[in-house]
């Protein structure tokens, strides 16, 4: 099936949406969960020549994350039936007016429609991200990496499967079939076809989506994320946090990628920075990337310009001093990727003027900037983190893969 | 100045929004009216050049349109005080989560920071598009076509003397000297500029921008918008309906474009129909486009292909009669703008499956589509009317004018 075929299978699908209940999803993805466990060894079967096929291609970090097992599959049936168990966001009376006239006015939470997913070579995302469109009430199609496409399609089979069962339309979830550039391409210019295109990769995928994609997109994942350590910072928090950011998982987007830190504390707290992040971790020592000043007063690789632009996804900080908390909003504000960012302090005054001036979507008062998480913010769970700033900002749950309409019902009202 | 030289100084009045409180606001835009009323000859000269340079080369009802007296300045200066009167929309805390750890996530409104409007040749747009965008917070940057432009640089000196009484920074609303297509498409490429950009024009204008735009767009006013006489209407009303949406204010994008009848009812209604938008319409009687099956009932212009998918803003309304509900449906979905539509009907079940499966930002059970406007809506104002679905649809108001920061207050929380 060509991928313009495919979009007309989905165009078909979302023509039905309108019918479908939030308890027939409900139940659907129920009966998802259980034929992803039912068809366990199918898809292991399928996993096992994916992961053949990557060997020597992909780095072992990356083998690990393509590598299924009947654990994990069991895992991915748990999630979908946590996401079950959320209440839907479809339907929700968003503002309710009445005109004089008699004339009632709602705005209605809807699906959006057709919610495609680019993503690379994580087999889960296939069932994460297709419970959480059907969830919402869209449509869902999924566009995998080329490792991971024969797991996918034996994962997608289930699902269909058991949409089959509970009496829906299989094409709310449908694999498209190419794994090249070519549809990817299609996917960004599929206009009248996809409501929403979300593109879950590197900084290349993104920055193709934003030069020529002509539907409606939500950039996600690249954190940039900044702490700054300010003059009166309570040093013993700022090195926990610090840390934390970097360390418990480096891999993931809201790790923290540059520290600034406040000239008047640098003399005191970078010293200790080196002991806690270098020298007393005898496994992943981070290399600290430092500007003149900070390289004045502690040993460490010097910094060049692109090192404060970078997305290290590993153990690396750049470091950077500055006279004060202006400085450092403004330093972030030209270098952020707009992801998360914190303050360490104990001064009111300069959590203010941090939390008012960074533009970003998750601004931190002495924490540490890990929690952006729709799990860890309380939206029950997480179709990505989006860095920009219209529909959705940060975590994106449930909520944000709908949209709202109007309905206004009369008696013969005319203006 | 040229235009990446505005928008640089754009920037910079962005970097200080977040130190400007809501009343700040509502004083300059007091001061801003003021300044309005004070240089009403100034504004006045201005127009009657652009008025002169304009004849003979845009239509008379453009030339009203572009034509300004003391009394439409004085509206003008009006619309300004009422905006600053509105609710801010700022700060608004949309949802609050506390963590077991006592980690307190708040999602709290913010300006969106720089948003550029793009318009043709209203004059008045300039000080409406200029007050709503600063009072949710925001830098505007205006660029008029070229007719108003004189008219619009002296609007925007005396709102920028406004800005400068009251304190704020002259350059939180800017007007694009350059009036030619290169300026737009620097507005529509201006990644790390233009937080939002919002298209006020034709269909040209709005297919370029989907076309080229690398900045965040919201699409506006283009409506076909369809009323669907169902086979169980109160014809009385189906006839006051039809002609309040097509006759009222055809120019106006939530007018009728194209009516969808019911087989059953069409040899009933459409005489009658025919009497009343031509007939007895003495002055502008309406020109009626008939599909095949409605050509067979009266007399009329016979429908071509493309009469279906025409914004027409005038006298004419497409006629096109369709089996039952279902059908009517389909046929708007996929002809639509995604405006407003309307079903005229007395059956409950025909008005749920209408109200469920039309695809559109306004969607009417009894009445006139007319009503779609942020007035009317009770949002108190209006940027556009969004045809789009993500982040804003339907009538933006000041509200769809902000995005929103998740700001998350610890005790040095790590995770």
């Amino acid at each position: 099936m060509t991928t313009q075929e495919l979009l007309i299978k989905a165009k078909a699908a979302k023509s039905k949406l309108g019918n479908i209940k939030a308890a027939d999803i409900d139940c659907a993805l129920l009966m998802m969960a259980d034929q992803l466990i039912e068809n366990t060894d199918a898809i292991l079967a399928a996993n096992a020549l994916d992961v053949e096929a990557a060997k020597g291609n992909i780095s072992d970090v990356m083998i690990d994350r393509l590598m299924l097992s009947a654990e994990r599959i069991s895992g991915m049936a748990q999630g979908i039936r946590e996401v079950a168990a959320l209440p839907s966001p479809l339907g929700r009376v968003l503002k309710h007016h009445e005109r004089p006239d008699g004339l009632v006015i709602e705005r209605v939470s809807v699906a959006l429609g057709v919610v495609a997913i680019i993503y690379e070579s994580r087999p889960n995302v296939t069932s994460d991200a297709a419970a959480l469109a059907l969830k919402s009430g869209n449509v869902c199609v999924l566009r995998c990496g080329k490792e991971a496409h024969g797991s996918a399609g034996a994962i997608v089979e289930a699902l269909r499967a058991g949409l089959k069962k509970a009496g829906l339309d299989e094409d709310m979830v449908l694999l498209i079939e190419d794994t090249t550039r070519q549809s990817a391409n299609e996917l960004m210019t599929a206009d009248g076809y996809v409501d929403l295109l979300i593109p879950r990769g590197g900084k290349g995928l993104i920055s193709a989506i934003v030069k020529n994609a002509t539907v409606p997109c939500i950039q996600t994942g690249t954190g940039i994320c900044h702490i700054y350590v300010d003059s009166s910072a309570d040093l013993d928090m700022a090195l926990d946090i610090v840390e934390n950011a970097k360390c418990s998982r480096p891999s993931v987007c809201n790790a923290e990628e540059v520290l600034v830190v406040a000239e008047s504390v640098a003399r005191d707290f970078l010293p200790r920075l080196k002991q806690r992040l270098v020298d007393e971790r005898e496994v992943n020592p981070v290399e600290l990337r430092l500007d003149e000043k900070a390289a004045r007063i502690i040993d460490g690789t010097p910094a060049g310009e692109q090192d404060f632009d970078t997305e290290f996804l590993d153990y690396i900080l750049a470091v950077k001093i500055v006279k004060d908390v202006n400085e450092a909003v403004a330093h972030i504000n030209a270098h952020s990727t707009g992801h998360s960012e914190a303050i360490i302090t104990q001064d009111e005054q300069a959590a203010d003027i941090f939390t008012r001036g960074i533009d970003s979507s998750s601004v931190y008062v002495n924490a540490s900037t890990r929690f952006t998480d729709g799990g860890e913010f309380g939206l029950g769970c997480e179709m990505g983190i989006s860095t920009q700033k219209l529909h959705a900002r940060g975590p994106m749950g449930l909520e944000e893969l709908n949209t709202y309409k109007y309905i206004i019902k009369g008696s013969g009202n005319i203006r």
